[in-house]
């Protein structure tokens, strides 16, 4: 075949700055998805745009060209309003868990394609396989049958939405790209916009767990997002979220469910429940239910009821046992204080060394290892208090997840005044 | 074996505008070399040179990293001093050919490494395969001998010399990164210290047909140069030298060896003459011998001895006729007038397409097409006189050839004034 461009010639233009025609950006992506555009020649290019960026319009095309490359869901048929949400990730973000239920029971659709964790922030379906039985494979069936019933369903991306945004992913990992706003954000909304959700909520996080660090970044980034989505036909808004410090008391994948039942229950972590309760309320307006009342619907057991369903639907057991570690090391407060610090990143990078996470994609998630923290930024503490506990299949884990804390958090003088921030730090609507 | 280095820091802090470090250079290349280091790493790494730059102690860490990819030679046991020229390449610079010999010619050694041509600049060793029975392969051996001997080679590199480079320059030219200085500047001075001259003299070209097309960037690459063979040990200065229009009256293969036996034989076009004849005299003064009469050289017969010589040696007959092409096609002049614009690149780019250059490293070079020119910018001509004649094996390659020169030659009104501007514009040392 003739090729219609040159992709030397692509290359060179967004390395001097210039807009890419949206027939230059089709082209490239196709190209890149036959292979005829290598991943060398594609890296160079998002170095370039790292750096030089790229116009509203050139990040439009080029996620419209990535679900291009792919298959498209349709959620037409359902007698229901679809709504998504997509978390930025952070250490400690089970929000997904009591989220879905909680949104589902109030007759919407909430379909949560999901991904595995790499490096330092947990998979969502990492977190749920701690559930024995729980399988996060559905077919597209399966997934329209569930979200007519039930009403919600979290389960694996099916691999033909947006091929060409796994590759790209894939290479952004490994060539210093990942935090190119454009190639972010047209990663993430090329794959809501091919789900086929009418409604999308995005948690944009910013903070040392994040991997935005800065409030700005994040906030262009959110930005960016929404605009993809308004103009893409999908009514999208965005919460701006804290992740300096990890999200509720357990980093893990086992420890996490637990705590999302928690929640579910009525009960759980005060910065869970705020953002929970947040984004529940951000979906169910963009779904013209703008009074709903989330909070009773977590009291008086409509929310558990539907993550019960949800759980038995995927093959699970509600029920059951979940798996714990064969090793638990404590960390205690060496002073009495207060506690001022407790730093996201090095905490999930522990609970990652504890084997929660994985550092390659072939790795096996250890389900029950993990951190439970007893104290957040704010709380008085004791010396000896436990402050928290590391938990491992292999004690020889304990050292080098140790090393990763040491310094990430703070104890200073009783009495210290420590002002306690929300979460939700800003909302950005189109 | 543990790295020293993660490849995803390395790019990140030259995206962020950092200066890597001496260690993080040396383990970059040979981590490259070892394919640990993969292409798609390496070309963002090249892109975010390009756009970043590097500092001078970079380039330098760089280049050493580069030549200690390889092998090296050493040219210590000669009983006489080494120079070499390098050309950053253009359209008909053939001047390697009757340089080498007027240079060796006063007890000199002329080490000439060089390389194929690829796009729309001519490889020395291609025009002088045109040559029967010329061959460009040497021994480390023949090649020393040759030099104590009549004193010059012109051969091609071993693959031993800076692998890491050879591998980097295939890269730079699928990415769109060719023209970044820090890295023109490190591959070809990585090959010329690596070889082990003494001396090096660089024309460094700009203008339509040099791949710099800016007079100011060719001065920022050869300052560039200078200060690496000058931190090296090697005695080092650079010609800036204008390429908006061919040198001299051929480009091609075969036309382009006869053009170089006419200025050998005390004849040829002024302008092919007066370059030769600077390097020349810029050459022998970088090894003592300032006051050399080169021109007396050309006129009496000791430039084309060694000449002579040289083409024996290594295969080829001096006398032997050169191939002539089956088909061409002469433009003549429309009107009567002064030719005021004669553009290098689209009279490159046409040679290409007649077959004189290669598009891909596997093809083959018509040694008998090219592009013979009849008027030079500056010469009145008449309407109906011959303005330049394409030669091909085939007649079917014409008209893509003319395409490429439409508007690339322009004739003014008789009597239009012309200012003839030197070639050489100014000389660069440390």
């Amino acid at each position: 075949m003739v090729e219609a461009f040159d992709v030397v010639d692509i290359i060179r233009s967004k390395r001097d700055r210039a807009a890419l025609s949206t027939e230059q950006i089709d082209w490239l992506i196709d190209a890149y998805t036959r292979e005829y555009v290598d991943d060398a020649q594609m890296s160079a290019l998002i170095m370039a745009i790292f750096l030089n960026g790229m116009e509203r319009r050139e990040i439009f095309d080029m996620t419209q060209a990535m679900i291009h490359s792919g298959e498209r869901m349709d959620f037409s048929s359902l007698s229901k309003p679809t709504v998504d949400k997509h978390s930025t990730g952070g250490v400690g973000d089970k929000i997904t868990l009591p989220l879905m239920p909680l949104v589902a029971c109030f007759g919407v659709a909430v379909p949560q394609l999901s991904g595995r964790g790499l490096g330092h922030t947990g998979g969502t379906l990492d977190k749920l396989e701690s559930i024995p039985g729980w399988r996060a494979e559905l077919s597209n069936e399966q997934i329209l049958q569930q979200l007519e019933g039930l009403g919600g369903v979290i389960c694996a991306a099916g691999k033909g939405l947006a091929p060409a945004d796994k590759r790209l992913y894939a290479l952004r990992d490994i060539t210093g790209t990942v935090e190119a706003i454009p190639l972010i954000a047209s990663s993430i909304m090329s794959k809501k916009i091919a789900e086929g959700t009418s409604a999308l909520v995005l948690d944009v996080k910013f903070g040392s767990g994040a991997f935005m660090r800065e409030e700005e970044r994040a906030r262009e980034l959110a930005r960016t997002m929404v605009a993809l989505g308004t103009d893409a036909g999908v009514e999208t808004s965005a919460l701006l979220t804290s992740m300096e410090t990890p999200l509720g008391l357990t980093i893990g994948n086992a420890n996490e469910v637990r705590e999302s039942v928690e929640v579910l229950a009525g009960g759980g972590p005060a910065d869970v429940v705020e953002l929970t309760v947040a984004l529940a309320r951000e979906m169910l307006a963009s779904v013209g239910q703008p009074d709903a009342d989330v909070e009773a619907a977590l009291q008086d057991g409509r929310a558990m009821d539907t993550w019960r369903q949800f759980v038995e639907a995927q093959g699970g057991d509600p029920d059951a046992a979940l798996p714990t570690p064969n090793e638990t090391h404590t960390v205690v407060a060496e002073q009495d204080g207060v506690l001022v610090r407790q730093d996201a990143l090095p905490f999930g990078v522990a609970a990652w060394r504890l084997g929660a996470g994985r550092a390659r994609a072939s790795d096996e998630v250890v389900h029950a290892a993990g951190i439970d923290l007893h104290a957040k930024p704010g709380d008085e503490v004791r010396a000896g208090q436990p402050l928290f506990t590391l938990a491992a299949n292999d004690a020889a884990r304990f050292e080098r997840a140790l090393d990763a804390v040491e310094g990430a958090y703070e104890i200073a003088p009783a009495g210290t005044s420590f002002d306690r921030q929300p979460i939700v730090r800003d909302r950005i609507s189109s």
